[in-house]
Parts: C-alpha cells; structure tokens; sequence
C-alpha cells in the first residue's frame, strides 16, 4: 500500500511511518518540521537526541535497503502543493498525525490557541478538500483524542467507540438514534478534534470520503522495534510541562530524581497506550477502511486506564522518588472514573502491551542515559488554562 | 448599551445597526466590507443599489442625528488589531455576523470551501480568544442557522432550541442527559456554524464567556422601518444562484418575469424569518444574556415554517409566472418535514411578521423598481455540491 504520513517527523508519526515501512508499504513523509520549530520556541528539546529529517532516512536506507520520502510542506497553509503532492503520489490511504498535539501549549498564549485551531483545523480541512478535488479514492487515517469525549459523561455507561445509540423522546414515544458521541473538549487541543470529528462526517456524507478516526489516549514509551535499531532512528522524548505526557514524565522525573510532579489530587484517570501499539493500531486501521458512503470509523486506540495518583505511587514506590501534589493548571474536575470501550481494535488481533515492569524500566533507561540532556526548569507545567492558576515560584524546584 | 456589530455592512448586519441605534444603543459596525468583494468576485451586485458604508453612516446621522461608528478590520486576519478595538471600545455586547453565509458559495470550489472554514473558524475563535484576553465581561449574540440541526433527525419530535434531553443506556438503567442537538450539516458552510457551537461551548466552559447563538431560518423581505427611510440606506438585495434566498428570489423572478425557479421536487421544508424580525430578535437577545458559567444561551430564530414548492406555487398564483422545477444542486433529501421550538423569543415578546400578502407586495415591489439592475444571467444556481450535479445548459433559460 502507498501511505502518505502526514505529520511523520513526530512522536507518533515517526515510529508509525517506520513501522509501516517496515511492514512492506510504501511510505512517504509530509511534515513541515513545526514541532522542532516548537522546541525551538520553549526553548527546550526532546530528551533523546533525534536526528535530522534526512539523517533518519537515510540510515533507515542503509539499514533496511527500504527508501521512506520526505516532503517538507505545510499542510494548513500550502494547500495547491498539497494537491500536487497527491496527484503525484496516488496514495492509496493517508495517515494524519499534522496537527498541534499538546493540550497544554494549545491553552499557553492567545497566539499558541490561535495557532493551534488555524493548523488544526484548516490543516484537516485542507486534506479533505484537496481528496475532493483530485476525485482519488484515498482513505484517510486521523489521529483522534480520548478527549472529545470529556470524562465521566455517560455514568457508568463505558465510553462507546465514536457512536452511541440514546433515546429521544418524541410525542410517539422514544426514537432510538445513532448520534455522534457528545463532545466536551477540556482544551483548544481537544476542542480541535472535536472540530475535526465534524469535517471528518461532513467529508464522508457529502462526498463519501472513507475517514477512520483512532480516539487514542495517551501514548507511553519511546521506542518500537524499529526506532530501536539505531540511535540516529530513536524517537523523540518530551519532558517538559506543554508537550511532556504524564507517564513518561513521571518516569523521567524519576530517572534524574526530580519529585514525580502531580497536578491537583492526581484523581485523573486516564487512558494509555504504549508507542508499540500505537503503531501496530495504525496499520490496523489502514487494513479495514470503512467503505465509500460509510459514516467515520471510529476506534478508541486504548489499552488500560489508570488514576494518575496510582501511577506516581508506583513509580513512587520502584524509585524511592518522592510524589509532589501541585496546583493543576487544568480546569478540569479533581477526579474522574473512566471506562472505555476499546474491543474494535483486539477483535482486528491486536495483542496490547500493558504497563509491565520490563518496560517502564526500559523508558527509565533511555531517561537515565540521556539524564545529562535535561533542562530542570523545564519540567514544571507554566501553561495554565485560566489566568491566575499559576503555580507559585516558591513551588517551582 | 454599548454594541459592536461585526459583519454590520451585511443583508443582516445592516439593518440590525440601524435597529440597535435607533433604539439607543451606541453601536459600532466592525466590517471588512468582504461581502461587497465576493460580489465583485461573482460579477454580479445587490439588486438595490445599496451605498457605501460612508455614505450610510452620513445619512443616519444626518436623518436622526445618531452617530455609527466604523472600522474596517478582518476578523480573521487582523488579531491584534481586534484586541486593541475591544480595548478602546469595551463594548457591553457584540452581534457576531461576520462570516461567510452562503451555503451555495461555500460548495462552490475548493477555494470557496477553504475561505469559508478559514475565515468563520478562525473569526469567531479571535473574537472568543480576544475577549478572553482583554479580561472584558463582554457578552456575544451569535448568528448561527437552523441548518445546524439537519432536517428530520427526530422523526416527530420538534427540533429544540439547542440542546435536547435523551436518555443514555448505562448498567444502572437509562441516564437522562442534555446534550446540544447533535450536528448534521448539509454545506460547508453550515459545518462551519456546527463548528462555532463547539467554539463556543468551550469558551463558556473553560473562561466563562457569555454566549448567545441564535439559529435562525432562512430571512426574506428587505427592508425594516430604518433602512425604508431613505434610498441610500435601502437593505442589499440578493437574488443570485450563491447568495440568493429562496422566498426573496421567488419574489425577484415573478417582478422580472422569470419562471420560479425550483429545485428538486421543491418538497424540502424550510423555516422562515422577515428580516423585520430579525433584528428585533437580536435586540432581545441583546436583554437577556446568559449569566457568567451558564452554557451557550440557543434562540431558535423562526417564525413560520413551508415547503418550498408550496411557496413557488402561491407565488405563481398570485403573480401568473410559472414553476420551473431545475435538478437540484444540494445533495438533500427530497422531501422533508420540520417541526420547530420557538418558544423562547416569543415568550420574550417577539411578535412574528408572517408571510402576510401585504409583506410579499413590498418584496415584490421592491423588486420590479430596481429590475433594471437585474443580470438574469445570474439567477440559476451554478454551484453544486458534487462534480456532476452541474444544471445541463439547455435548461439554463
């Protein structure tokens, strides 16, 4: 299969391209690099030391005799080139990682909001249109959030995959209706897929686009197979409190010894999934498109959920590195349950990796060895969701 | 009430100004005069020969000694600029009417497309980003449509005003819960107003904006008593294929002669508002903001509801021109029914201007005065939903 890789210089879309590579697809590379251009602007950089665009493809070249192209391009502001791009290239599907990925830098700054719903969603209705307008029969593969579906909503009800089915009330008794799952995003980040869900619809119900969404949660873990090769192919580590996820935080902060830094009463509960599966869950989705005329499909790209305050104890409890409760710059409630509905992808064989002591120490490791990469000012969240929930200097460490 | 009507140079915008100072309010038109430039771009012009914005604000003055203010600023584009308008101005409300409003130009071409999800996207999202940042407690009227809710989702249920009450399977038995109506778009252009809800939502929830939306029917007529007073302040008048409504259209094609011309079977069922009503209906909503934390107020703005043949055929009946019934360019249903709540204006006071014949001479003659600036060549829609959908040229009369 030929698959464009929007976004592939990322933390998902890099591993996600090589894995495809590595499974015999032809694979080509549309970024425009904006996420080291991030780094560049927080002043901070991934804890692993990735290598340039072209240094990753070539030594996957010398590694594995497999070419993987690479088109710098900006999918929300180029849209003529991204048409030639895929006239040029027929892709038979397109998987969509080019968005502003952090919750937290997307709630920074007027203009880090600004930024992250102009690219988002121009970016994703850029790619739709231009489908259109070759008139190719290109499936679309987006990365979606377990965010848009906010927390706690339906009771004890596990979350659905995309779709529920309620009951509305009419003057001849209930109607039973497939709708969308409500959506309540807990940042402009989030607020962006939710936005995206609707493009997605619209795309497949006027002109029978074939979209998949992957709701995913948040994605633990640096390496895959195939990044793990070579030290020129690792992936990107971030640590810092905009793009940093909260796992591989804590097992960073325990790595060099920093408190494990934990927002309110860490009663969070969220959804994982390592790196590993989030890659194999990609191909899966490329495999089983939905077909023209279909509706979205929606997956929940999730394998276990855990109370953020249970993880830091465990980490807590392996390290000796203590557990530091700080303000949560979040407007989001203190705790939340959450179960979700994830059987599409394990019905379609994937064989989820789970939160085994062999791999958190491998994600302590790649910490430790580049321990000495670490800016320490960094690690603190800054970005705040309202002003005034800033954390006081005196809590800054 | 100091007021700030964004799109105010508009079909809507216009005579809503007007409306608002000759009611007292310290209004502020905040326009980019994009509509008059889509014109140009279509070759085509308002069938009345509406004046400069200059001139309009000179001859208000002059008529009632009330003061408009003016400021050409691009929504979308122009951030900072926004900003320090709101700063200077720190208007009490802003009447949000600057977007993209056509449903047929919004499916025209790929560019149409994009500018109209860049430009409604991004506009509303700086208003909201913007008033977040100057910390002012500003309350925004929003121009949303009923096409938010698609037609006939609830069978024979009446669409509500925004949200709706359904009941969600759990383990525990059924959970009540309101939800905002779920979305069903039928242009881009409507996605876009589905987009906005979310935008607005999240900003209610997240910073506590107070937001009124207001899903309003398709507006006919074209005068109110302000805009009758004097030729140089006369309503725009559309009756091109992209922006033409269909009662006004109806009403220009049977004062030229031109056969009525109907898509389809003509059996979709639409709602209906004069513009008379319009702008009392923002001048209530204006009264009665939600409080600071309430989620988005939701106005259905409608007052009667028909099917559009129905219409054609009291036309043709009064006025002897005949039905032509054209390929539809919309992908729709054929038919559809439509039960509206409006409840909520009335019980504030509104009193609906129906379709009275007295209403449809004043259209009509408003017509047939200015038929002399009509370019008939424009009146059949030429923008179509998906390629092939093209009206063959033979039935172009």
């Amino acid at each position: 299969m030929k698959v464009l890789v929007l976004g592939g210089d990322g933390f998902c879309g890099w591993p996600t391209a090589l894995h495809l590579s590595a499974q015999g697809h032809e694979v080509t590379i549309v970024d425009n690099l904006a996420r080291r251009c991030i780094d560049v602007e927080l002043e901070v950089d991934s804890l692993t030391p990735i290598s340039p665009m072209g240094v990753r493809i070539e030594v996957w070249k010398e590694l594995t005799g497999r070419d993987i192209g690479f088109i710098n391009l900006d999918l929300a502001q180029e849209y003529d080139r991204l048409v030639d791009v895929l006239l040029n290239e027929r892709p038979d599907a397109v998987v969509h990682f080019a968005e502003q990925r952090a919750a937290p830098y997307s709630m920074r700054s007027p203009k880090a909001k600004r930024y992250t719903v102009d690219n988002n969603v121009n970016g994703t209705h850029n790619l739709l249109c231009a489908i259109v307008q070759t008139g190719l029969d290109i499936s679309v593969v987006h990365l979606g959030t377990m965010g848009v579906y906010g927390y706690g909503w339906s009771g004890t009800a596990p979350i659905p995959e995309g779709y529920l089915t309620v009951k509305v009330p009419t003057p001849d008794g209930d109607l039973d209706r497939e709708i969308l799952h409500p959506a309540n995003p807990g940042s402009v980040y989030h607020m962006t897929k939710t936005l995206d869900q609707l493009l997605f619809a619209f795309y497949a119900k006027n002109d029978g686009l074939r979209n998949t969404a992957r709701h995913h949660g948040i994605v633990w873990g640096t390496q895959t197979p195939q990044t793990a090769l070579d030290e020129r192919l690792i992936n990107r580590f971030d640590y810092d409190g905009d793009y940093g996820t909260v796992l591989n935080r804590f097992l960073m902060q325990a790595a060099i010894g920093h408190p494990l830094t934990v927002h309110g009463t860490g009663g969070q509960t969220r959804a994982f999934i390592h790196i590993r599966d989030t890659v194999r869950c990609v191909e899966i989705a490329l495999n089983n498109p939905p077909k023209r005329g279909d509706q979205p499909s929606v997956f929940n790209q999730v394998t276990e959920t855990y109370r953020v305050r249970d993880l830091a104890e465990l980490i807590s409890q392996k390290t000796g590195v203590e557990v530091a409760n700080l303000p949560n710059p979040r407007k989001e409630a203190a705790e939340n349950d959450l179960i979700v509905t994830r059987d599409r992808f394990l019905a379609l064989g994937l064989e989820p990796t789970t939160l085994s002591e062999g791999l958190l120490e491998e994600v302590r490791d790649i910490s430790s060895k580049y321990a000495h990469r670490a800016d320490t000012s960094k690690i603190i969240a800054r970005s705040v969701w309202n002003a005034g929930m800033e954390t006081s200097p005196d809590l800054m460490r």
